[in-house]
């Protein structure tokens, strides 16, 4: 306990010189390794982890620093990627990039689309595929503890049998590290919250290479500082996560699938919002656009079935069987109250299954039909709920105006929508328009109160946007953070927020 | 955006004098203003907020610095209470206290029980009573946004009529701030999770007054790091907090109660266990031992109804009617299979009333029966679900061995339980014999992987128990971002963790 004194604390010469050294390296800009610094460490790396464990593969560089699944790209690339298969290791790479100064960029499947991997400062991407080992299963507990590079579906097949699950679903590509990291959702965020709310506790190294444990293994704590939503959400920018401890959940015992046509997207969202207010069980609500059930019935529906190309509510019910009817049942009348038609409901596995798929199919049908040479701009923001169809209106005639093609997707649920836009980034125009169509719908979030990002996270692309979400101040308290633990701005530098 | 550099930054003489000087001051144990600067701060505030902002009186700066209930009270008092009114005047507050390095010490209702509230460096209480408004209710949006000092079940009752409530129970008296501070919960958490689970945005005065908003007002998103989570928790040592968006959740149409006695806690453990393991929809699912329930008896049980003095379940259902019937048969099923017995349930309201009243009064009825000169030492933990049958019965026989009256309340779908242990505090080997018990507990806590504290905080009273919980690195990252946000260590220093 901190002793009162009645005057300021002296300081010895050495404390001084200590603090004047660490205060200077903090000044201005961060400073880098240069490219042959880097590449001795990489070398540094290689001898003590093996020559496997270190590549300088040019097209493991590009995979590693470019995706063309991401809003944003860059030129730079990652002087190596290195793949550790412990926390140890991990810790050995930062303690060697903490000694040179080298950028260190978590890396999982790859799957973002913020631009959260790549490597405006080149460094290492610490790629922590390796790291792929479910490491204990408490089954009693409801919980299991993982290492990073475990794949989100992989994990569900394997915990399936115990009649158990982790009740997040973004791309079935994902890792849980980089599900950590971007605090991801998906279709089942309605039900059962974001990954910050399954985190049990991580194990994290620092920038320096240190290592700790949020907590132990508790479900429910109010013990100290809530570390693990603070690395929850950080996009490897606050330390790398080498082990989580996650909540499962009961697989529900039944399910039920239901679809509903609208004449608009307002009326398709006011019956959404009514089923929310009416407490109706649902465990997920999700709305496709009348330009994207067009889509799917362009690469020939889903499940031989063609589909009413209007405004869909996409609908999942989930618990017991009575749980089930009733909740599909207030679903069709709150639907039909609300201009609805052609309710479909199933409960049975293949069915439910079709229904579902066009939902699933949504992105890989846009992917299919773009004429080649084209892109695909995909990006989410989210606002309070009674905001969800004007703001979904108002993009939809945005990027109509600015003549380009694009389909809505929205977590109608949570207030948060995809737009998914076509464009040539060879065509000058295009790319403009595209660009403005996003910034439009960002100020228009904004205005409603909402947020740059519902699930994809800030990455490189959507810096400017969160100040503009958050002012100065609060991005001020973030950066003193940031800085606080990871002073030479180490770790995955240039995303969420700039020094 | 950084730009790269190839050399270390160079430093500007202003810069080196303002880092050499800021340094300085955070040198060694933190400084502290004396009583007279103390008193001609306060002198200061009242001049500006009013004669009625500040109160010396000495019997406001006890209960504004001690509290009967609590686990921990110390000796030393604030030298004023200060109420301000807004978060301008909070604002203003913490710049002065900044100016003279004054402690500030949030205060809401005084409910807390580890000392969380009291004044080791003496300084100012900070009571947010007086902030006790609803300033905005988005019924469509299910959000509320509230000042600090807004008494939760004040604001349920005002939501009541439309049908929407904050699902936490903490004690009937507390208010929001501290609810937040706290990271509350309760019987109702099992359902709905704890306070971070509500919070939307936060407006935090931090200390050096500056006024942050943690967020804008999507119900859901990945923009940047969980400020939320940072400040909820965190019992007023990282920020005060002035203004609060939470969630809402919609009063489900129906409920149900249920209790059936047990032979022993092991069997209703079990028996809970297997409840939430087939996934029977609960709403909350708590545990008394046989001797709370004896307690009750003795004050003449509970709506006229006499107890069996058996360890008891009391179970809650919600949502539609055939969900509240299909869980109550699952239950009853399920706790047979385990050796309950006499379970009774109810559906209408006066009969759940009385029901669950018996689970509202323990505490109330343990103090009621305390012979006069005895006090309550009551703290909780929670461990992994698996062990909490063997924590449980671990302590009862271990407050029984010492010769100490004890009852047992837990949360048991959360892992979570609260030992209430009678002693005199003018007995020294009561004391004595008090305090081993509540260690004994903790250290068993700590073994099965659980935490110190599922529900009260840390406060004055469990930092040590924390070091244990979480080790020297952890606590090292909770130091080192307290001290970034609060260099002068003046937001309720002494709390959570030390200097």
């Amino acid at each position: 306990m901190p002793r009162l004194r009645d005057r300021r604390g002296s300081i010895t010469i050495a404390d001084f010189l200590r603090i004047w050294s660490q205060s200077r390296e903090n000044v201005g800009t961060p400073y880098y390794a240069n490219k042959s610094t880097m590449l001795k460490a990489a070398r540094e790396i290689q001898s003590l982890l093996g020559e496997d464990a270190v590549s300088m593969d040019v097209d493991d560089l590009e995979s590693h620093g470019y995706s063309e699944a991401s809003t944003t790209n860059i030129d730079t690339r990652p002087v190596a990627a290195i793949m550790p298969t412990s926390t140890e290791e991990v810790s050995l790479i930062a303690k060697i990039c903490n000694k040179y100064r080298i950028p260190m960029i978590p890396f999982g499947a790859g799957s973002s689309v913020e631009g959260n991997f790549t490597a405006p400062y080149s460094g290492f991407s610490i790629d922590l595929s390796r790291m792929d080992k479910i490491l204990a299963f408490h089954e009693e507990d409801l919980d299991v503890v993982v290492q990073p590079g475990v794949n989100w579906v992989n994990l569900n097949d394997t915990l399936k049998p115990a009649g158990l699950f982790l009740p997040l679903d973004p791309s079935p590509t994902a890792h849980i590290g980089g599900m950590v990291a971007t605090n991801c959702s998906g279709t089942n965020a309605l039900r059962y919250g974001t990954m910050k709310d399954w985190v049990v506790n991580l194990t994290v190294v620092l920038a320096d290479g240190s290592v700790i444990k949020t907590r132990r293994r508790p479900r429910k704590t109010s013990a100290g500082y809530n570390l693990n939503s603070l690395f929850v959400g950080s996009e490897g920018t606050l330390g790398i996560i080498t082990e989580a401890t996650l909540k499962l959940a009961n697989v529900p015992s039944h399910f039920g699938v239901a679809t509903v046509a609208f004449p608009t997207v307002k009326e398709a969202s006011n019956a959404a919002t009514a089923m929310i207010r009416s407490g109706v069980s649902l465990a997920a609500l999700e709305l496709m656009d009348d330009v994207q059930m067009r889509v799917l019935n362009q690469v020939g529906g889903t499940a031989g079935k063609l589909w009413q190309e209007k405004p869909t509510l996409f609908i999942k019910f989930s618990g017991s069987q009575r749980t089930v009817e009733d909740s599909t049942g207030a679903s069709k009348s709150i639907s039909s109250a609300h201009g609805g038609s052609e309710f479909v409901s199933a409960t049975d596995e293949k069915t439910m299954e079709a229904l579902w798929s066009a939902r699933k199919s949504a992105l890989w049908a846009m992917l299919a039909i773009r004429p080649e040479g084209t892109q695909i701009w995909s990006t989410d923001v989210a606002v309070p709920l009674s905001h969800l169809a004007e703001i979904v209106e108002q993009s939809k005639e945005n990027s109509s105006k600015l003549g380009l093609f694009s389909t809505v997707l929205g977590h109608v649920g949570d207030g948060n929508f995809h737009q998914t836009v076509m464009y040539n980034p060879e065509k000058p125009d295009q790319v403009e328009g595209v660009k403005r169509c996003v910034d439009t719908m960002i100020t228009q979030a904004l205005k409603m109160d909402g947020t740059v990002s519902g699930e994809h996270g800030i990455g490189l692309g959507k810096k400017e946007c969160l100040e503009k979400e958050l002012g100065p101040a609060t991005i001020a308290v973030m950066k003193t953070l940031k800085r606080s633990l990871d002073p030479y701005w180490l770790l995955n530098p240039g995303k969420v927020i700039d020094f």
